[in-house]
């Protein structure tokens, strides 16, 4: 019963499936097989939109990979304090860029508003030799604090991002999770609402190992290629990749994953919220919860085998849980009526 | 019927069946598993000897990662100029160790002779601050020739390596065809011979995308951890690379995939040397193949379906003829046959 | 009557003097001369300590490749976040380290606390490999906030340093104004204290182009030969360099320039901080000054000719006003006259 | 009587009155002087068009700085494997670029000729992702061995770039050296031949230090004032290079400098050539020269106190042998006649 994050889970069934079958035969290496181009098509038709696809295996390479692309080694990316980028890939934009600077613009509920942003660009030394120049925005959906960003809250970034002549970036680890929250296409939350690109990601969400760049305008997918094979990142037996994404997004699999991550999430945080001295820090709009609860109540869940992280940061007292593609709801139900029972003494 | 490249294949059922029994439950992830913790040990065990192992899942980041922790920015790496590090990465040493370069040391047929690393080595300005300073020697294993290093071969680079204080890593991309090949353990070939670290390649033989680096000082992977999870090759689902090398390296796999794919080659050089104005470019030690053939053979061998690479480096009319842990031999039979058929006009 | 900064002096006749002498006959270059020996023993006997000496001409040179002998490329430096080298540099930190992370610190009067940074450190995931490793600290002295450390705040950081394995390095491009304003040696202020490594200005204190970095673990200064000729900034003739810090450290010019300079700047301090409406946002302790006044104050003295940075980023109203090694004391009496007599409406 | 280099000199006296009348009065910093504006006309006047200027104190920091506005950072540069870019800067062109690869061209007297670069860039794997891009040639004016590009030379070299899509940058630490050489003018050495990037040394020809890097297309300069700010190379001070330029380029200063250096080495060649054993290794066309003599002329030159290198990389018994702007005749005529009375035995 490990709540501790959606990557301590396997990978669904179908996915291995899919592997199995793209197993078959020869194929040529390097992406030049026909399951990678039919996964790039599939990608456009679920965005609306000629895209630039480039598959890869974990989540930091497509942040880091795709902000190489946005930004000259002397730039600046403006992200959430606490994103991912900024904290949790040991310097992996830095060190893709070529040493460009993460600059943190705090917000509320681990979200980035235009207002901030604008305020912090404009007074970011645009042209101003000494100082690192303002190059692109990275935003998470669903964000570090289980949150999303609807729409309009993207359009708005986006507006600001245009007017100072930034790129917006989004890392999408929780993609899916964002997407199901909320009644919009995938389009909406990108694209249209002005992201140029997009770190897609499927580990977290029921795929093996499997992330994607896309670029929304190709024409800043100019030097990927190159980068990501220099990084490498170049998967020789691409199809592999492919094979996860053929499943995935076949049969709504990424949508139903999604939809019950966030579901068993609602549930947990809808039963732990109601308990004595709980709190929760931030509104549950995907799969993450992170809560305050009463230390002999966080010990004695931990006694009974529960598996999370205490998430310190945030204070004492606080844990993160995290529901996956795969939570098992009589988990969910178990967790909740032990933490009823703790708190009842 | 490809004999383009080992990596044109798919991977042994073997390793689709570890994935699919690593996948049942709940792994910490980051290599905090049980399952990489054994992989590990059993590294340890081939090794005779405690090494520190980093799995990955290309051979690229392999080579790149290993070779970022031997040398400075300002260092110098020394390999064949054909070699894959030097050619075919796009420059992954230079990004991952800050803008090292790479210097080529001629040599036939692929290797690196003790002798003129040792002429270059002194000639390379060792203290001199205008010129880069040697770091590291990189060899192959098998060569991009198709040809194999020896212990006393290794053993005597790695004694100028010494004598000049820099450290020897192996591109082992082919390092168990090579293995193979001689009646030697896998220490023979690297640690007792004065290997520093080793680049010990599966994709190519049987995997479906798994490496690892193998560090036979441990305190030259200090740097390690962080330089893998920076470049976002830390696999947060890392139990299904240690997966694929659990299944490879248990019961032989390795070992009989090696042998198989080098029977193969054996057997078609042999069937396609004795044909008029065919010409073997290099000896054929490992798996792969060089070879200069007429062309109406080799445009025969195309119509007729035969999928391979011509190799216009080494001139016009040379093919470069790569098998693999599952070449059906009645392929290489048929290739066999129909050459001569096309031979014989 | 220019305040905008100590940059935008010429520099004092004995550099001349020194440069014109130097430039007889012919010497070795890149340092083999004897001049730049001369001036290293020098360095030695002033710091009363072996030291490891490497001359520059640029202070954003200095701390950069100082910090890159200080820092893997996962590494983090902590500063304050007004730092010179964590704003004004264009992310020269960054380029030379291969992408270390800034991580800012905030502080009064542009002043890293132990304590703050024992914090921090504290919190900084040593270990962890999700994270930035950190690796440095760097203090500026004076601070840009024209504050001054004392020996035992420097020591208290040290021992900071030292609990958290980093290192301590000080931005001295006003080493030697923070030297004269406290009744202490040059060691007392350095490596007494526990810095491992200065960034020694000149060229802010009536040198022409002339910075050093001292390194008092002459270990790690290892790699700086190496790091300095890459970046293009071992001088040929580096006996010009030399020239100018025999002349700067001769008769205590040094010295004898920064009293001066502090001595306009607290008389026009002075003068300036009992007007109506005037406020000193930071204790004038070297030669700068951050002063809030009154709008039609300011305004006037721009009418008047004079030529100072309003410091917007402390507010508005906020003036930054620098003297230098050959600020004309008339001109200061002028400026608070002026301002007088603005002020009197 | 040091024929070393044309670094061993001192400076000339006109630059150090210029330095003198620099110093007069304040200026603002980082070249919004009107000293460097005056120059930055200067440059347009003598290259007759319209140029983007970035001044310097190293010619390493020129070269590299250049470049890396030149290529990506996956990019190849391709050079004469003896340039001073590729072997001499520890690297430098590889730091600023972030890992961009030196390509070696050989050729006779360290020129390339348009065809094998031709013949390299078709070879070099455009738009193949495994192989670092083709992104600049660089080519020395002068040589590294002494030697000169014509117009026509150069204008081939620049179509073969045109063609392949690659940028062409001029080493020209001794660019007046070459210019004096032949009957032409800057911009036919340059931009009209097709040039887009110029090293323009003053250093070894007369100046204190002092570079300049000139772009004839002033779109490729956009990156240039961050990245030269990030590497430490902006001057606060900078009217003191300016003023360095503005004597150098005033009464034709650096082509009386430059005629006379070439000057002293055409006559200490033709005084050598005809010593018995004697042999010119490359023809001598600017202020190089490189000469075999037989061993006992070597030491006893030596013995007499002339200082020089050798030169092993071209063999035993080969010397260098540079003049300058300032050799005194008369010890040309010394070392001849030294020379020859050793050859007598």
């Amino acid at each position: 019963m490990n709540f501790c994050s959606d990557n301590v889970t396997g990978f669904a069934p179908e996915i291995l499936d899919a592997l199995a079958r793209a197993n078959r035969g020869a194929a040529m290496p390097y992406g030049q097989d026909e399951l990678t181009a039919s996964v790039e098509r599939r990608f456009a038709e679920i965005f609306e939109r000629d895209v630039a696809v480039f598959l890869l295996a974990t989540g930091s390479s497509a942040n880091a990979l795709a902000l190489s692309c946005l930004t000259p080694p002397y730039g600046a990316i403006y992200s959430h304090p606490l994103a991912h980028v900024a904290v949790d890939e040991c310097g992996a934009p830095e060190f893709y860029s070529g040493g460009a600077k993460m600059v943190g613009v705090p917000g509320e509920h681990g979200k980035l508003t235009a207002d901030d942003l604008d305020k912090a660009l404009a007074a970011s030394g645009r042209g101003v030799v000494h100082h690192v120049q303002a190059a692109a925005i990275s935003i998470s959906q669903a964000t570090e604090a289980g949150t999303i960003y609807r729409p309009a809250e993207i359009a708005a970034i986006a507006e600001v991002a245009r007017r100072h002549g930034v790129r917006l970036q989004m890392d999408g680890a929780r993609f899916t999770n964002a997407l199901v929250a909320q009644n919009v296409g995938p389009a909406d939350l990108t694209w249209r609402a002005g992201v140029d690109a997009l770190s897609f990601g499927a580990s977290k969400n029921g795929a093996m190992a499997a992330e994607a760049v896309v670029f929304f305008d190709k024409t800043l997918a100019r030097e990927m290629p190159y980068r990501r094979k220099r990084a490498g990142h170049l998967f020789s037996k691409m199809r592999f990749l492919a094979a996860q994404f053929d499943a995935y997004l076949t049969n709504d699999l990424w949508l139903r994953h999604a939809r019950h991550a966030n579901e068993q999430a609602r549930r947990l945080a809808d039963g732990l919220a109601k308990l004595p001295g709980a709190r929760l820090l931030h509104p549950v709009e995907a799969n993450e919860i992170f809560i305050a609860l009463p230390e002999p109540v966080i010990a004695g869940l931990e006694r009974a085998g529960f598996q999370f992280y205490r998430w310190i940061e945030e204070g004492p007292g606080v844990l993160r849980l995290v529901c996956a593609f795969n939570t098992d709801p009589a988990h969910v139900s178990e967790f909740v009526k032990t933490a009823e029972r703790l708190a009842r003494g």
